[in-house]
């Protein structure tokens, strides 16, 4: 553990009082009040955050997979901060030279690429996705929309509760600490949304293995793309505004093969039914291309909704990326929605200072080499570690699921990605790696039960994947232990 | 016409490049590409903003009744500046000093009342609404929500496709701009959600006059509030989980009677159904109070949703209020639903030191006095002006409905607040409005065709008043030359 | 109590091993296990039923006002038993004389009117429904119904669940014998329906007295039928397929007021709504016209539907008739629906004989004529029993709102229509009126907690009329005792 | 062709005039009116109706495998006119013997096993899957049913438009027999339906073949059972009520492997949710087996459906029998859910009637033993004719894939069960069979493009077999030159 040290600026702050409001005031999501031990981060800077007792941790998640350029990047506080000096709010019945420069960098600068047409801007990832789901509608004229099993895109209505289906966080669950008891939001799921299986190899969710099952089926179609083309053909294409996916999923950390986006893409091209490419997660670099969709050849998006990194998360941001017959489209309309936040100046700035350091640190190159330095050094771990099921993933982004039996591929929480998240939870393989790599000064978990989700900051140093790695050896020395 | 000055910041600016890029790379809502004519704003300060020229504008509406302290009040800067040097981004899986301060803050130091128990910040207004449902629905078990006609809630799937029901906003309606052409979006409304009508009094949705009405039913009941009695006993409380107002109806400018909220917080209690309060525009003295529900006596949410306020817009921001009763629930539960911007330190320092600013000058205070000036200077536009049909309003929140004949109360735009917002629009009284208080140096207009829509900052002085009234006097004499 | 007398045909049943098989192997509805009490019919004759021990019942309610040329019609039986020598089952994919013939004179001979194109023949007055629904969306392109308060429309996921909206019987409600408690069918209501007030002017649902109302209003509209206006508005009319109503109401026993079906006939041609005209009940010249619709001067169905009294009951049917338009919209189409049973021969035949029988017997006019000497004897009950409320109809169809206070109008079971029909329901007037007039021979009840409906056969004699008078009269005897 | 004789019965009637009625007044489904060609059936009798001119026609589908005792038994039709000697119309307030003796014919004489409960009985089967949904979700509190791809349950809002899955007649599609264009019923699907794929190991829909698929699953798992457990898991067994299957898909003829029922079964037990089998066309007899759950061991259903069979379509009839858990349930309610023709008399003794002639006959042996000779005799085809694909079923409900070439198994029709059935569809397998058939005065064809069904009266000799199977065999030949 590193020693502790208290930073100057929070010195003052009367911890005692902000712990006795934080309980108090405060309605805590994941913990029940009786088992909520808050911890307080005084401090984050770079790749680390502080605790209030200066204890200093590298975060190896970069929070959720998001500070795509770290925490407190100089840039981008100087942009902010510059842009305080001369605008408050600004509505959009407005526009500013920040809206209209951070459009400019995203779509000529970052993207580059001949499909992208027009962006808006909005708060989060998951206003993203609902403008989006809003605009497939409104351009197809179609009332559906598809989405994948163990997907999560959001938690409102619509990206939420219709699209996401990840139990749990799909339905803002709620579990009292009482163990076995859980009360899903009532009308969930939102009527409307139709799910597909998941593209997970490692347990095909239709039987097969991959890359043997491509052989099995005519022109290398991957199976688990069949119940998309029954689901659309049966209720009709006619009726589906969109397929909604993640090319890695965010939430469950399940990594697509490679065949499976390019065969998507042609089935919904096929239809007229629009693809909606949510890379809240996988955007700006962090899979090694400035977008997911960029791993394979000829695969644009119809829709690509962007958050998290668009800001690395200086602050809340999210928006939504059209292809130029979509913006055309809106082009000729009035479009009578409108939040009082979009294109809000200071968010804008954030966009703007976050985007320009991006392209003068070359941030995709840099993730790239050092995500590959990073995927050397997790598949080293695999043959010391029984408890490593299969390690997935790309730049900057890898998942490995835990398993307490390799050749079986059983996990230690049998329910898995579609726990209740009910009772004791500290088996669960992502709390065990959580307690211990914390012993090592490192923040390490993730969101499903036996999946460990690994996304430091593209930023990221050798030293710092190092040190990251070794605590995830150490961890996996406890899990090891538990295996059959 | 204020003569332009051109601040110093932003000469350096290419407004040409800036009116390109606009063009070219973002997606406008509003208004079709061929009509769009981008009014850039360059800096905004105080009470005022300026166009790219220099022209300074006195903003008479706070850009959406939505920024209570006014533009880049100098401590709600220096707040959020303060916390850039220590936060960068910090997920729900943490806490910080200041989530908690502004937590405490806002319970204890601004609603004092006994009802209030918790809070959650997300990121906008309609993510609060968006929490606020997923609260109801978790917290009773019940599936279903009654809202109001002409309501606006936000735009997502559950805030706007489901409650909201203001034609064209409430459902993200597009209108080219080709005559007599509009596009819902398919699946609007979203299912689960029952209309009860709006309290408009001037025009009433069940035929009867104010206050009349009211000696004509037991009780002195609202005969209005008897199609949410139906509604309940036929659909069945037991499927009920919550009834979401707006006290004063911010998209479509209604003001509830003073008898209605009340009645029907009597009702919703009775059948055990949640009453979401949605305090967006009305909270933080917008009304004169804290909050509109402090109009009445013995009047407490269950839950009640914040946002525009709550930083005065100088961030993003948004949140839910929950009970007592409601909190001890979420107390209890390990609540599986969570946003990457939920807490965020920025934001609530944003919070923290728009709040102590309130508080400092005492801001409930003014809003009522100033409030009270604004509406003696209105009233007596009053026997003036013939188009003017009826004010009303309260604090620094008032509206004007436009009328072409005051004895038969006929509006200028037929179909009002359910207009399709489709073909010529410059015949609508709030863009003429619009326009001849802009040659005023006054920005002031409304949402819907005849409703005029004055929202001040509620730190303007008694001479900015006066020059909005004054606008508005002279854009009212445009409007009498069309009455019958 | 006329005295039992055995009929031949059932001298050898074993009665007893009858109510044990019944007790043991069928799903009773309406009643629990625990307080059934089996009431054996062992014959059926004109305006009478016997019981298995031989007494004789005069039905007042012909049944479920259903069976309007009363109960085995010699012409009915004769006209299915002819048709059984020739055919079996006959499915879509043909068709038969009786078939050609049935239509034929529904549409030629009863209904006589131009607006009339085609006619399908279902099953039941639900399957009816059903299909005018499927028509209505399928003829519009648009996906919502609304509906009316109290109304019942059948029992199926679109007629019941979504299109009734009579507490109890709108959705399949179960309440266990045990008080206070009930159990709505999870999902209920079916999403795509709304509903709007009732035209129940004895309890106006929003507060206004008729026929004051009119004159309160511009044109002399009705204000109930604002709540209409406004739902068209508000959801928009390019969404609404259909307005579905009772003229009068079949399962909550309310009468339209004359003005209220041409007025709301008005609305929904002006939206180009259809208007779908349920006259399962009120067909075949049960108000003393052949259909209800014909009360009033230029009104016309879009979609009509019929049952009941298309058979007599004799056996199952029920249809849709559809105006010309419509007709030649599916005349043009090849339309994917079929049921086994549409156009069953045999139900043709009975469908023959009945409307032949009605017309030689001009049932319209025998019914115009009972009707009104119903009417008078009915009236003359009014000032003599004061728990009379009010009593309203027409032709062969009354119904009395019975009450506790004649000044008050205050209801003996105050839920009244809404009633959860939990706990001990004997206290029920139409319960009190069902035991007191069995004592007389006569079977007269309601289906809501309030309502008597009267509603003897068609071919009712005046001395049949004047028996269930003169049961009623003894019953309201023992109500008034219960009045305040 | 067999030479016309025209039966003595119908020589007086105006063929002309009732094919001018039936053209002018019937809504006709399936054909537009510009291709509509009227068959006139003038007789039915035993396995045979007659067309208007005398033609004979031998019926090999049983009119929909409907009419499982064959056209106007004697045993029926005396048993219907009996009734008539006695009862019209007796409402479900009240019971008759005959209802009795019907219910306890079907439980204790026909089911014989102690699962069943209870019956209730409506007028269709599509009535009788509608109340299985109610009974389902009033049972288990949840609301949510899941159905399979390609199946057939109704044409209801829920049994159709929710459960059903064949394209067409899943959403009761309309086709303008303009080619390339149809029209969905708006808002199809019905909310709250989530779908399975259909047990089709012809076309594997995962991607696998039968029975090796079974190999490479631990257990012999299915591993098209894979995306209903996943389903379940995600969407939560505690929200869904019921999953509705086919054993032989009537509509689509699709054939359930051995494994697949027994497995699906074990899966619902373990989630409490309620199997409800529907055998419609399945029961009494059709497949060798009273009921086709009694084709596997041990695997009895939560809810089945009945219709057709019940009275083989002597008179429409439905219902559904309950387990004896669920009959104990509803024992314990009041359930308010009624229809004027449920339990009606003389459909009861049309029920009765057949239910004794079908004991009598001992006709599950029968059509055991007369099946295998079906089955025999069709199997020989298969060395002869390329265009079969496949043949599948059991007992005497038997269908036949037909292809374009063996090797690949491409079909005739591309879109198979899928298609939207527009335009010219002279040039449907099925459609060339009905041509080729009927010169043969055989009745053969099907629902969906390619496969033809066979589904005589179970009463048929092996005369009348051998007719069948030669019409089929002269059908086959014009297909054959059609193959590559």
């Amino acid at each position: 553990m590193t020693s502790p040290v208290t930073p100057q600026s929070e010195v003052s702050i009367d911890w005692v009082k902000m712990e006795e409001w934080d309980r108090k005031y405060y309605i805590h999501n994941i913990y029940g009040q009786d088992e909520y031990n808050p911890v307080f981060v005084s401090k984050t800077e770079g790749r680390h955050f502080y605790l209030k007792d200066g204890t200093k941790i590298l975060d190896f998640m970069s929070q959720l997979i998001s500070d795509n350029m770290g925490q407190r990047h100089p840039k981008i506080i100087s942009g902010i901060k510059d842009a305080l000096d001369r605008y408050g709010h600004v509505s959009f019945a407005f526009t500013t030279d920040y809206r209209a420069k951070a459009s400019k960098l995203l779509i000529e600068d970052i993207i580059q690429e001949d499909w992208a047409g027009r962006v808006r801007f909005m708060s989060t990832g998951t206003e993203g996705v609902e403008l989006a789901l809003h605009m497939a509608k409104l351009y197809t004229g179609r009332p559906y929309i598809i989405t994948q099993e163990h997907s999560f895109h959001g938690w409102t209505t619509g990206a939420g509760g219709g699209c996401s289906r990840l139990r749990g966080y799909a339905n803002n669950l709620a579990s009292p600490t009482d163990p076995n008891s859980y009360t899903d939001v009532p009308g969930f799921p939102t009527p409307g949304y139709y799910m597909i299986p998941a593209p997970y190899c490692y347990r095909c969710p239709v039987g097969h293995t991959y890359p043997d099952c491509k052989s099995r089926m005519p022109g290398g179609k991957l199976p688990c793309l069949l119940p998309l083309e029954h689901l659309i053909e049966v209720i009709g294409p006619e009726n589906i505004a969109a397929v909604i996916t993640e090319i890695m999923f965010g939430g469950s950390g399940i990594y697509s093969p490679p065949e499976y986006i390019p065969q998507l893409r042609e089935i919904t091209k096929k239809h007229g039914i629009l693809w909606i490419d949510d890379e809240v997660i996988t955007g700006f670099g962090r899979l090694g291309k400035w977008f997911a969709y960029q791993l394979y050849e000829d695969v644009f998006p119809d829709l690509m909704v962007i958050g998290k990194g668009l800001t690395s998360c200086a602050l809340p941001s999210g928006g939504v990326v059209a292809n130029k017959e979509i913006g055309e489209f809106f082009d000729r309309q009035r479009w009578w929605s409108g939040s009082s936040h979009e294109g809000h100046p200071i968010t804008m700035a954030a966009i703007i200072a976050n985007l320009e350091a991006m392209i003068e640190e070359d941030i995709v190159s840099k993730a790239t080499e050092t995500g590959k330095y990073l995927e050397t050094q997790l598949r080293e771990l695999e043959p010391r570690h029984k408890s490593i099921g299969q390690i997935a993933g790309a730049g900057m982004f890898w998942v490995v699921d835990i398993v307490k039996n390799r050749e079986t591929r059983e996990a230690f929480v049998k329910e898995d990605r579609n726990s209740m998240r009910a009772g004791d939870l500290s088996h669960w393989p992502i709390n065990i790696v959580l307690q211990k790599c914390l012993e090592k000064g490192v923040l390490l978990s993730g969101f499903t039960p036996n999946t460990v989700k690994i996304g430091p900051a593209l930023t990221s140093t050798r030293e710092e994947i190092d040190q990251g790695i070794d605590a995830f050896d150490y961890a996996l020395d406890e899990l090891d232990k538990m295996c059959d």
